[in-house]
């Protein structure tokens, strides 16, 4: 049994999602034009593991949409604009809601865990390496420590953007560690090309003194920038392990 | 409450690890040097998704040991000679011994599953690819598709490795699909390099036309040729998953 809510914490709409005693709960971060409705959907390996989920709405997303922001990669400018918003604000009010959360009767006490797809992946990495937020482990699924690829003339226009180009979070490698972090990502991926995660787990390795296995990635063949069942289920198996450590 | 249990199944000296109500069962082969107890040891993740685990002595190794055979890498000819054997021995047996464990009242009816470590998973390569056993799915840890590296007068000496040389597992690619099939590896391996497993995996790929992620490879960072707690989580709640499908 499930116990599903819809409440406004802190102002972010989001939904929280409990198993009958859970051991932690997950803070799921979904990607540029997905929705907390979307991932809730995505979330019963969580479940299963009793892991709650709480599944906020991004900044510009869901409940929030402003009808500016319409997140269709085929209008490049305004999909550049509206992630690159969206990111900065999410970066900006996490840290709060995640306390809010915390003390929250039905979690405290219990390790709080990162998941983050594609967009919300990259959120993660900003919070892991500004070290705005420690998660007992992550589970970053088909997105990497890099901002995304945007042309020149957009750049100039984005001193946070450019500043995220010069120094991406993988370049403060130093504060990921020691939080396990599994990197799940399809071979075939368009979006958030596999080098791109590969690049990112290059950059972390050196700073992981551990040799237990707590910097990981997993790479399914013919998987492009979705979710499969399958990766959703080793991220849920991470996630539990780590929480028990 | 895990019943353990040591038989004798068509010869074969084996453990039997069964948890209440099981869902599945792992043929688990340990590695060169290895026993059934020590990889009976390493199954609790597996107990814990209820699925039943079966280790059997190699040949030539627990209680088959014939005392000429070391396996002791750094006798390397002695090495080398003692893993050939082992290896087409147990291809040779293992078809009947998963029939008559099938037969068994406990496992009658559960989908078998795949689990092999370093010479283990080699072993499994051979049984898929030679389509000689069909597990339900396959986590095959530290190893690879491919037989192990041995110098060209050793290789002279030995037909069936040479013919292992020409004729790899993988170049029969088309025997492993729709087999789930998950590579767990870790990044610094002296013994399996990682190069090999990933070489499996390119092998493999074009045999796949599923786009669910049923091949996968993930690779654990600061590892050498050892099965850090958190790779056998990630290789148990693969075949649990699969187990269900």
């Amino acid at each position: 049994m499930i116990r599903q809510e819809r409440l406004h914490v802190q102002g972010v709409p989001l939904i929280l999602a409990r198993p009958a005693e859970p051991v932690g709960w997950v803070l799921f971060l979904h990607g540029a034009g997905g929705s907390k409705e979307r991932s809730a959907r995505l979330a019963a390996p969580f479940h299963e593991r009793r892991l709650a989920t709480v599944h906020p709405d991004a900044p510009l997303h869901g409940e929030r949409e402003a009808g500016e922001w319409r997140f269709d990669p085929k209008d490049r400018a305004n999909y550049l604009e509206g992630v690159v918003r969206a990111i900065a604000a999410q970066v900006e009010e996490l840290p709060t809601l995640a306390r809010a959360l915390q003390e929250r009767g039905e979690l405290a006490g219990l390790p709080m865990l990162a998941a983050g797809a594609s967009m919300g992946g990259y959120v993660w990495h900003e919070l892991i390496s500004r070290k705005l937020l420690r998660p007992r482990a992550a589970a970053i699924l088909i997105s990497s420590g890099y901002p995304l690829d945007a042309p020149h003339d957009f750049l100039e226009g984005h001193a946070g953007l450019l500043e995220a180009y010069r120094n991406p979070p993988v370049t403060r490698a130093a504060a990921y560690p020691p939080t396990p972090l599994l990197h799940l990502h399809g071979a075939r991926d368009p979006v958030v090309p596999l080098e791109r995660m590969q690049e990112t787990i290059a950059a972390l390795r050196g700073a992981y003194r551990e040799r237990d296995g707590r910097l990981a990635a997993a790479v399914f063949e013919g998987v492009g920038h979705e979710l499969p069942e399958a990766m959703l289920e080793q991220a849920a198996a991470w996630l539990e392990f780590w929480s028990r450590r």
